[in-house]
């Protein structure tokens, strides 16, 4: 593992070729590669299968936000050839399980993507399961609501990260953001439009690695 | 509308293939057709496309189960056809906001599915919305937990419908589950393996038609 935080870049694309406009420029600069929700529901998991067969050498992370049917979604990501696999908070304990088991037994991981709402007691019963990853984020449609980060909010994701969480952040993140979380062991941060929307997206790229290299080296 | 509730059958089958075997043989015995989250993330939302295109006469349900990015998700919701689409409890209200607008713009409409933990507060708020369907259901990976309707849900779903809720009813049902509900104005019951694991699914698609007439005719 990296000393400083992974970056990530989240394919929220309608179509898997739109995707691979973005993933031919930036795999060998960012670590995972994010199928996001919109691009599972729009081409199916075989979006996953084919992003991993191109990239091998990346974590591939299907974000399919797994509400319920736990142990079939998790069988056909792994199936599929993900690495990870994302979980929304509000998933019953029973749900959250029998992800986790297939994720483990096939050297996966699970996210739990935490939602508005979300209580501490829940995610401590879900470090029990052998959970460890957290992701923080600024819904995507309450991100017109502003920029920046709540203070109380950097206070929680440190302190959780303190308690033994790898905690990954995203919501509308650009390389300036880098400094805010400077005294958090981030796990990994996640950018979407500001790499793919980019004139030059593996440029773009470059600029988070290096402004996490200036924050965390 | 019928004077009793909708069948809705779940198309929650690993590919298209597979759940047309059932559709060809129940699509006009059923009200509802169900692409289930399996599904969608299986084929992607081409699912929906084939199956609405297959049967125009049937409301066809994209089961997307919606967290998050509520905007474009509906929007390739309603893109491929589908007539209703699904949005978790937990989601924001700003999420269920731009999928309630969506859905409403196309002639659509939206169900919550209610997961565990919801509050009474926040129905009402979604209502605000124009939203009045909801789901009750027992989580698959709960089914295990055991059979039967606890009899406070009873009446809680109850409750619901009499404060002008349209309340669908999912979990493991079979028709001789109907006359359980025989006091609630039920808006549609989901049936899954029970009709597609059939020896004969259309026998019992119109079992549980038969069931339906008999406690609420």
């Amino acid at each position: 593992m990296k000393p400083y935080p992974m970056l990530q870049v989240a394919l929220d694309t309608v179509d898997l070729d739109t995707a691979l406009k973005t993933t031919r420029l930036v795999h060998d600069v960012v670590d995972i590669l994010e199928v996001g929700t919109i691009l599972c529901l729009a081409e199916g998991l075989g979006a996953v299968k084919t992003i991993k067969t191109l990239y091998p050498d990346n974590i591939v992370l299907a974000d399919v936000r797994v509400a319920e049917a736990g142990a079939l979604i998790s069988k056909m990501v792994f199936d599929a050839g993900g690495d990870w696999i994302s979980v929304l908070s509000s998933a019953s304990l029973a749900t959250i399980e029998t992800v986790a088991k297939e994720a483990f037994s096939k050297g996966g991981d699970v996210q739990i993507e935490l939602q508005d709402g979300w209580e501490l007691s829940k995610i401590h019963q879900i470090k029990e399961l052998g959970i460890d990853q957290l992701i923080f984020h600024k819904s995507r449609d309450s991100e017109l609501l502003g920029p920046g980060w709540d203070p109380e909010l950097l206070r929680t994701i440190k302190s959780l990260s303190e308690q033994g969480f790898k905690v990954s952040i995203t919501g509308n993140l650009n390389p300036s953001d880098m400094a805010t979380f400077a005294e958090i062991p981030v796990y990994s941060f996640v950018a979407g439009r500001s790499i793919r929307d980019a004139k030059d997206p593996r440029g773009a790229a470059l600029q988070f690695q290096s402004a996490i290299q200036a924050v965390w080296s």
